[in-house]
């Protein structure tokens, strides 16, 4: 009976390494990778989910990664920007983009808006704060989300009138905060 | 009579300057774009539907460009490979990635081979020959594709054994062949 017990203890401690391990690196999955089985989180943000398909901290890419994330009804990304190209599928569902993309010069300013719709794409012009909402409110939002630069850094505002020198800069973002070790540096 | 003869002419010059300006820049396009009414086209190569949802030519992307292609049944990439970071998502369908990973000094050698199929990802390392290859005979197989350093350079080998230093740069690549003006360099 012991040593079932002992058993049992060793299999729940490899399984959480093993789930460590796959959350933050590809290493030990296929080569090709079944989305449905890769982790998904919200990672503190409600009404999230997000998928890194390749990326910096889990496949070592240097130039590009690649989310897949879907919007519950309401959900939205916060007002942000970044130095990275940003390339948008939408895959399922549809929303909003606001984009700021006559910015004034001290603050991003009203955004104009933009409906996004299933089978659309779009790409957000480098340093342009902006946000993605599912303004839809019987239907998820799915994305899939290419972005140069990785991993991400942006700089997050409170509204569109905040100063762009009082954003607060994330890094590491949110899906790479658990396994990025990072100094996090002030920057504009 | 002569001036609706003049009126259909201006009509026609006006509509293949628009349908030219669409084909090489979203310039006069939406900011947010319907793919279904993006152009697509096989350039050349049979069994081939690409479409360039953002790219260098068509968007002055620097950074990274993203693809919709459709593989006929059989139809297939050449051997290549491009210093540029890749990440595919298969949307549809399902077919084989030949991948000469552990690549031979002088040439790319004996490919592993993968099954890809739909809902799955995976990511070509930098500078590795491969060839995607649309075997299933029933089904087409579409992929969304990521790329970085556009507009991009190819390597294309004539098989797997033929010498690193023989295989032929393809620069600009067939879709940005028609838009993009530019000398072409040997380089390795």
């Amino acid at each position: 009976m012991r040593s079932w017990f002992i058993l049992f203890c060793l299999s729940l401690i490899l399984f959480s390494a093993t789930a460590e391990a796959s959350y933050c690196s590809i290493e030990g999955l296929p080569f090709v990778r079944n989305i449905s089985e890769l982790s998904q989180d919200n990672f503190g943000r409600g009404g999230l989910s997000h998928i890194t398909l390749a990326g910096s901290v889990s496949s070592g890419l240097k130039e590009v990664e690649v989310w897949l994330q879907t919007f519950a009804p309401g959900s939205r990304t916060p007002i942000h920007r970044h130095s990275g190209e940003e390339v948008f599928v939408v895959l399922k569902g549809s929303g909003t983009l606001y984009l700021a993309s006559n910015s004034h010069v001290k603050y991003p300013g009203k955004p104009q808006e933009y409906f996004i719709f299933s089978n659309s794409t779009f790409h957000i012009p480098v340093n342009d704060a902006h946000q993605v909402w599912n303004t839809n409110e019987h239907e998820d939002l799915q994305v899939l989300v290419t972005i140069s630069r990785p991993p991400v850094k942006v700089f997050i505002y409170d509204d569109w009138y905040m100063p762009h020198t009082a954003a607060k800069l994330k890094y590491p973002y949110y899906w790479d905060e658990q396994c990025l070790q990072a100094t996090v540096k002030d920057e504009l």
